[in-house]
C-alpha cells in the first residue's frame, strides 16, 4: 500500500496546527483515490428538537487531531492498511429535505461505484437514510444500530415521514434493511404510548434496551450483536445519545441513563470480523456542548469503526 | 381599563419564581381579551447559518421577568392603558414551511381580528413575513427595521425564496410593505456584491447603512425614522444582531461593528406617537448566548416596543 | 379517567414550542383538580455554601419538554392513571427562612387536604422539611433518602438549625419522619468529624454509604430500601448530589465517587408498590450546569418519581 | 513609606502563580499595619433576584492578578505613597442578616480606628450599609453612587426592609449619608411605578439618569460629581450594573443600556481631589460570568478607587 | 486575474459545511500561486500570562466563513483584485522558541519571495517580530500597531527578551521597524512604573493613549495614523486586546477601557492607499472565548486588512 | 501534635470566603514547620497540546474549600496526625523549561530536607520529575502511577527531550525511578505505532491497560498496586486524564473510556500503609473546565492522596 495517505505527524507539527482534517489526513476530492472515504454531513433538517448537529462535522473534525494513529487493543493500523481521507462534506440543501437526500446519496454513490468504504459524520440521524440507499442499493444489509431512540418512527407534525426519528422505518420499507439483521442497543427513555416499539420489534428488529444490556453485560451484548448482524453486508450506526449524556451532553435529545464511552468502544471493537459496508457516528450538537468532549467522543468512535472498516477492507482483498 | 391584566408584583413573588410568561404577565388564550397580544415564534426554519432563534420565545420569557412595569423615560404605564398578555406561542411545523408561514398568518389575524396588536418575539427573521401577512391584509404598511442586513436578497440554495434572509423582498412585492415608507437601520457586514442592496435602493427603501449611522447621530437617525415612516400604519422589526456583537452575541448571523443597546432603546422610544400596527424582535439565538444577555436585551427591546404600542393603543381610543 | 391531563403532544407541537410547564402539563390553580401536583420550591435561603437551587423549578420545567407520556419499562401511563398537572410554585419569601417554611407548608397542605400527592421540584433540601410538615402531619412516614450527605446536622453559623444540612434532623425530632424506616443512600466524602453522623445512626436512620452500595449492587441496595420503608407510607426525596457530579455538576455541593443515572432510575423503579406519599428533587443549581443536564436529569428523575407515585395512586383507588 | 507593601513582582513570578490576594498585595491581619484596606465581603444574602456576589471577592482577587503598581493616566503609585494590603474577608453570617451588617460594622470599625481607608469587594449593594455605619459614625459622608438602580426603595417581600434595593434609603435615615451631597449616575430600567424615584428625589439627591448622562457627557458628569460631593467626607460605591452588561454580563440585576468602562474609568478619576474616606465595588455574581471579564471589570475599577484614595490619604498626611 | 481564487459560494454550500479554511477560500501550498497569503501561526511560546492564542488560527477560520466576497464600505473585492488563499499554518515549534521564530520567517520570506503579501492570524503577538524579519529584510518598514500595550518591553522572568511584551522593541533594535514612522494606538492599562513607555517615546514611537483617542476620535486618529505611516512600505499589526474586553474578551491580557469593533474598522479602512507590506490580527485565545465572538471580531479584521491590502496590491500593478 | 493546623471552619466561616488556600489550610512559608507540605507548580511548558495547566493550583484551591477535615471511609483525620499547610506555588520560569525544572527542585529540596512530605497540585505532568529529583535523590522510588498514557516517550518537535509525554522515561533513565516497582494504570488511547509502549514495558513497568483495569476489576488492581509497589518508597501520580474525560473534561489530552472517580478513590485508598514519599495531582486545565468539576476532582484527590500520606507519616514517628 505505497500510496496510502498518513495523518500529519503530532511530534513534528503540534496537535493545534494545521486545517482540522479528520483525523489530520489528507484532504481528498476524488473517490477513486480512497479505499474508506471520511466524509461529513452538515445537515441537521430531520431534527425535531433541538438543532445544531448541522456544526458536527467541523468540531468533530477538530477534536479529530487528537487521535493517533494504530489502535491501542486490536493493533489495527488503517493507514497501513488502506487508501484514508477526507473527502470534505456531502453536499446539502437546508430548504430542501428530499433535494438533501438524493445530494448526499448521490455523494456516497461516488464512494461506492468507486469501491471505497463511506464513514460519515452527521449530522442528525436522518443522514443514515441516504447513505443506506447508496450502500444497500442491490441488496439489504444488516444494521448495527447504537441509539437511546429506535427511530422508527412513522411522522412527526402531520405527515413529515422524513426525520430524525424515523430513518430505520423508512430503510426498511425502502428494502435497504433487512430488520431480521438489525440490532439496536441502549433503546431508553419515556415513550408516546405502548405502540412505539411496533414497528423495531414487529418486523423483527433485535431490541435490546438498556436495562437488559446492563443486565447482561457488554461482552454477551457483543456476542448478540455479531449473532443478528451474522455473515451478511452490515452498516454501523452510531447515534451518540446512546451514550449518557454525562459521556456525551452535546447532542439534540438526550437520555439519561446509558451506557459510558468505554462500553462503546467495546462494543465497536466487537464488529471486527463482521462484512462492513460503512458506518457513521450523528447526532453531536456543538452549540450544546460547552467542553468540546461530545466531539472528542465523536471522533474517537469514528476512529474505532475506521479501524474495524479498514480490517474488513484488508482482509477482502 | 378595569380589567386589564398585571404583571406578577416582583415584591412579593421574587422573579425567578414561578411560570416565566413574557413580562410576568397572565397566559391568555383568547385573543379577544387582549389589546396587545405578546406571542412567540418558535421557529428558525428560515435560517441559512446557525439555528437556534427557535430556542428564542423560551428565553426571552426567562428573561423578561426582570422587567417592571413602567417605563422610567416615557412613564408609560402599558397595563395601565390597555390588557396586555402573553398569547402563548402561534403554531408551527418545523417540517413544512409553507404550513408554518399559514399558521403564523392564522395566529396573528386572530389578534388583529379582534383588534389587537401583535408582539413578537422570535424565531428567525423569516417570522416577520407571515405578521406582515396579517397586520398589512387591507394595505401596505411602513416598515423601521433594525438590522445588520437588509434581508431583501431574492432567494438562497437554488431556488428556495422564503429565507430569514428574504422577507422583506418578499413582503414589498406582496404588497405588505411599502418601501417608500422603509428605513432599514445599520445595514452593515462584507456583501456578496454590488448588487446586494439593489431591491432595497431601487424600490425606494432609505437604507441607514451603519456608517451614517454613527455619522448622524442617533437623534438625526430618529428623526430620518420618524420622517420616512410618516402617518401611516407602520410596523417595527427588530433584529438583535442590529446591535454590536458585544451586546447580543446569541444570534445567528453576528456582524461586528453595529450599535449599542441604549441607542437602540433611544430609536425605539423615537417611534412614539407613529401609527404602529405591531412589531418584533427577532434572531435571538440562547444557544450562542453563554450569558443570557441577548434574551435580555431581547425582552427588554420588547418592553420598549410595547410602551409605544401601548401608547398608541390608547391614543386611539 | 376521563377528565385527566394530558401532555402537550410533541408530534404536533415541538417540544421548544410553548410555555414550560413541568412535562408539558396544563398550569392549574386549584388543588382540588389534580390527584398529583407538580409544583416548584424556587427557594434556596438554606444553603450554606453555593446559592442557586432557586432557579431549578424553571430550568427543570424547561428540560422537562424532553419527557414523554409513558414509563419504557414499566410501562405506566401517569397520565391515564390520575390527574396530574403543574400548580405553578410554592410561595416563598427569600428574606424571611420561618415565614418561607411556613408558605410552602401551607401550599403543600393544600394538596393534601385536596387528596393530591405532591411531587416538588427544589429548591435547596431545606425544602423537605416543610413538605414534610404537611404530608406527615398526621403520622410519621418513612424516608428513603438519595444524597451524598445525611443532612442530619444540627446546626451553622452559630445556631442557626434550618439549612440544606438540617432537615431530616428536625424532621425526626419535630415526629415528621420515622429513623427506622429511614434509609438514606449514597452518603460519602469528607467529613468534619468522628461525630458527623451521629445523629442518624443513633436515631436508627439505616445508612447506606456510597461503598456499601458499590459493594452490593443496586439491586441488593433496591431490596434493602423496600425493607427499611415497609409497608408504611413513605416519602421520597432525591438530591441530585447524590448522583456523582459527571451526571450533574449543577449543584451546590458537589461530591465526586456517586451512582449515575441509570442506577438511580433503577432505585426509584424499585419504589413501586410502596405506599408512598409525596417526593422531591432539589438542589439542581441552574448557574453551575452548563450543558443544562443536570436540570435535565432533574426532571427525569421527577418523572421516574410520578410513575410511582401515579401507580400508588391508582392502587389506592 | 519605607515599610510598604508591593505587589508580588509579575516578570519573577508569573501572573497566574500564588495566592490570589488582591492585587497581588500581601495578606495581612492587623489593620494597624495598613493606611488602606482591601477586603471581600463574600454575602448576598440582599439579593432580592440571582445570588451569586458571594463569590464576588475571590473572583475579584483572582482577575486582580491583572493589574500592575501604577496608574498610567495619574501616574498615582498606590503602593509608593500608603501602605496597602488585603486584609482578607469580613466575617458573615449567611443565615443572620442583622449579625452579619454588625459583623461587617466590626470588621471596618476596626479599619477606621486605625486609621485605615476601607476599599471592599462585595457582595451585593447591600454591603455599602455595614459599611457606612462604621465610616459615617461621626458624622454624614457625601456618597457618589455609579448604579443602573438607585437603591432606595423601602422594602420587599413584606417587610423586609435590609436588602440590596435599600441600602441607601437606610443610609440616609440613619443619618449616615446626605442626600444632598449624594450623586447617583446612571439610574435606569422599567421602573415598579412613579414614586419609585421619590425617596431619592425627595431627600436632595442628585439623580443623573442615564439619557441626562448620555446628554451631558461624561465630562460634565464629573464636573457634577464634585459640586454635588463638595469638599466633605465623600464615600464612593459602585454597583457594576451601573455598567452596560455587555461589559460586566455577571451581575444579579442587569439593566441594558449602561455606560462603558472607559467612560467609568474617567468618572472614578474624576474624584481625585475629594475627601474621599472608602469605597466598594459591588454585585459581581461570578457564576453569571463565564468569560470572567465583569471580575476583571470590577478589579480594574476598585485599582481606579485605590489610586484617588492613595491619593487622599497622601495629601492628609 | 483569470486565475483568482474565489470562496465557496454560501447560496450553494451552506457557512457551516466544508473546511473551514480563511475565507472559505482554497487551501493552496505553493507561495507562488498567491499575491496575498492568508496563514495561521499556531504559537503561543511568548505568552506571559494566559495561554490560548495556539489555538487562535483554527477559530478563526472558522468563524471566518461568515465573510461575503466584497468589502459594504470600499466596494473592495479582493478576490477579484488579486490572487488570495489559505496558505495554512506556519511551521512552529513549540518547545524552542528561536527555532520557531526562525521557521516562521522562513514561511514568511517565501511569501515575500514570489512577491506575495503576507496577513497572518496569530497566535501570540511575538508573531510579529519573525514575520517582520522577513517583510522587512531589507528597509525598516513603519508600523500602525493597535493594541492596549506598547509592547516594548525589555524582558521577562530574568533575562528573556523574546516574548509577547517584547516584539516591537526588538523590530526597532534589529532595524526591522522606524520608531519614527510606528504609531500605537489605544495603549493602557495600569502599568509597572513610570519608565515603562521610555523605549517607545524615546525612540520616536507616536503612541495614541486611550485617552488621547478618545478625545480626538478616531477621524483624527485616522489622520494621524496616515501623518505618521506617510509613504514608505508600512506593517500593520491589530493585538485584538488594543478593542474593549467587552467586544473581544477571548484574549491573554485583556484591558478594561478599550475601543469598540466600529472604531477599529474605521481605522482599518482608514489605511487604503498606505504602501502596505503585510499584516497581522494577533492574540486571539479561544479559550477564553465562550460566545466565540472575539474569532468572529479576529476574522473580520483580517478581513478588513485583507481588503486595504488588496487594494494595494491592485495599484502596484 | 499540639502546634498542627486546622482548616477554617466552615461552620462558622462560610466556604466562598476567605482566601482560597489547599484545604482551606493556613499559608505558611518555611518548610520547617510543616510535615506535609501541600503546594502548587503553576506551570505548563512541557504541554505538546493544549495548555492551561498552569493555571490548576488557583483552581484547585479554590474548589478545594469544599473539602472537610475527616476522611469518611478510613477515618483519617490528617490534621491530628501531623502538621498540613499550603506552602504557595513553587517557582517557575515560564520561559525557560531547565531553569523551571531546577527551581522546583529546589523548592522541593526545602521540604524533603526539612523532613516533610510533598504534595503537588500541577501544573502540566512535566511536573513530577523535577519533584522526582528532590524526593529520589537518594534512591529510586516505586512509582504508583494514575494515567491514560504512559508520558514514557522520548522526545517531541524535534530532540525536546523534556515534555508532559517524557516525564518517567527519564526519570527511569536519571535513576529516580524503579521501573520495576513501577505501575502504570489506565493506559489507552490511539497510539503512534507499535513501538509507543516499549520503554515502559522493556524497563520491566507494570502497564495495567484500561481493558485489563476494566477486566481485573478495581479491587484486584488495588491488590496488584501494592504487591508492584511493595514495601520500597513509593510516590504517586495522578494525571486527571486518567479518568474519563465525562468526569474531567477539564484537561490538555483527554481519552475517553477511563475510570471513574469512585474506582479512583477506592485505588488512592488502597495506598494505605505503603512507604509513600510524595505525591502530586497534574493535568487540571480550568481553560476547558467550564463547569469547574474537574478543579474539584483534583482537589478531592488530594485529599485522598493527603490522608495516606499523613497516614504514612503517622506510623513513622
Amino acid at each position: 500500500m505505497s500510496q496510502s495517505f498518513q495523518p500529519i505527524d503530532a511530534s513534528a507539527v503540534p496537535r493545534f496546527a494545521g486545517l482540522p482534517t479528520f483525523m489530520r489526513l489528507p484532504h481528498v476530492t476524488d473517490p477513486a483515490e480512497v479505499d474508506i472515504a471520511l466524509f461529513g454531513v452538515p445537515w441537521d433538517a430531520g431534527t425535531t428538537n433541538r438543532a445544531g448537529a448541522r456544526h458536527g462535522p467541523r468540531e468533530i473534525r477538530n477534536q479529530s487531531s487528537f487521535l493517533r494513529a494504530v489502535h491501542h487493543v486490536s493493533r489495527i493500523a488503517p493507514y497501513e492498511l488502506c487508501r484514508v481521507a477526507d473527502l470534505g462534506d456531502a453536499p446539502v440543501n437546508p430548504f430542501d429535505l428530499q433535494d438533501s437526500l438524493a445530494k448526499i446519496t448521490g455523494f456516497v454513490e461516488s464512494v461506492v461505484a468507486a469501491g471505497g468504504l463511506p464513514l460519515a459524520a452527521g449530522g442528525d440521524h436522518l443522514c443514515s437514510l441516504p447513505i443506506l440507499r447508496a450502500v444497500a442499493r442491490d441488496r439489504p444489509v444488516g444494521l448495527v444500530h447504537f441509539d437511546a431512540h429506535s427511530d422508527t418512527n412513522d411522522s412527526y407534525f402531520g405527515d413529515n415521514r422524513y426525520t430524525h426519528g424515523t430513518p430505520f422505518r423508512r430503510a426498511v420499507e425502502e428494502g435497504l434493511v433487512d430488520p431480521k439483521r438489525t440490532i439496536q442497543i441502549g433503546i431508553r427513555g419515556s415513550i408516546y404510548g405502548a405502540e412505539d416499539m411496533a414497528f423495531a420489534e414487529g418486523s423483527g428488529m433485535r431490541v435490546v434496551y438498556i436495562e437488559e444490556y446492563f443486565m447482561l453485560g457488554t461482552e454477551k451484548v457483543v456476542e448478540e450483536i455479531r449473532r443478528v448482524a451474522g455473515d451478511g453486508p452490515t452498516y454501523v450506526s452510531f447515534d451518540v445519545d446512546g451514550l449518557d449524556p454525562a459521556f456525551a451532553p452535546g447532542t439534540g435529545t438526550p437520555e439519561i441513563g446509558g451506557y459510558g464511552t468505554h462500553e462503546a468502544q467495546v462494543m465497536l471493537r466487537g464488529l471486527q470480523g463482521l462484512d462492513l459496508v460503512g458506518g457513521d457516528v450523528v447526532e453531536v450538537a456543538p452549540p450544546f456542548d460547552p467542553s468540546g468532549n461530545t466531539a472528542l467522543v465523536g471522533a474517537t468512535l469514528m476512529f474505532e469503526i475506521l479501524c474495524v472498516l479498514a480490517d474488513t477492507f484488508a482482509r477482502r482483498q
